[in-house]
């Protein structure tokens, strides 16, 4: 039953015509994800940072979560009345790390376009209590 | 100079009464946090998992970075008719995984409590281009 056919022939390539998909973004796990403790908290206070034309200097509470100063670049999108009193998201384990001498303490969730540099800030659609997990 | 009481001296442990502080969370780099692409996405059609109370499964549009299918277990949080046409925030870049066999190529934030199971969808607080990176 071994024919010359049979041993001869070489297996042809898989869907050669269809190469796999080119990813824009590398995939990934779900535990990855949750190392990230995104919560909700609430603007207490906002000030420039001196010298500064982007940086606010915010105060937010995460309600049992204790309070945290956040720096973020959105001083040319949001007035400070505009800010005080609502429910933002932030990314709560970052490493604290200074932007222009003043400590951040975390980094708050805005999506914004490459294309026209516009910015909104992220919030949950109804209070829900400051320092809830974002998942 | 090498007298008896510099000799036997022992060192004190360091500040034995204040134990590092408990971290709730573990500190993460951004260069973690740059891994998760989050992006706007706007709701075209939501229909129930059969069999599920609690899952939808949920199209959305992610403009230039294409369409995807969402399976979220919202269904007894939102009815249909109050998220088709919303914006909502995905984690866009996670692998694939089935939930009552229906695939789901992402998903969405939320924040939720713990304690009374309330839980609101995260958006952007004005309208802003679907498929706009969140960070």
């Amino acid at each position: 039953m071994n024919t010359p056919n049979e041993t001869t022939e070489v297996p042809l390539p898989i869907a050669p015509s269809a190469p796999p998909p080119v990813l824009a973004d590398e995939e990934i796990d779900i535990d990855l994800f949750a190392k990230i403790k995104l919560r909700t908290a609430t603007i207490e206070s906002v000030e420039a940072v001196p010298k500064s034309k982007k940086l606010y200097r915010i105060q937010v509470d995460l309600g049992e979560h204790g309070k945290r100063q956040i720096v973020s670049g959105i001083a040319q999108h949001y007035t400070p009345e505009e800010l005080i009193g609502r429910q933002i998201v932030i990314v709560a384990n970052l490493k604290p790390a200074k932007l222009m001498g003043v400590e951040s303490q975390g980094m708050l969730l805005a999506a914004s376009t490459d294309s026209d540099g516009a910015l909104a800030l992220l919030m949950p659609d109804k209070a829900i209590p400051a320092g809830s997990r974002v998942r």
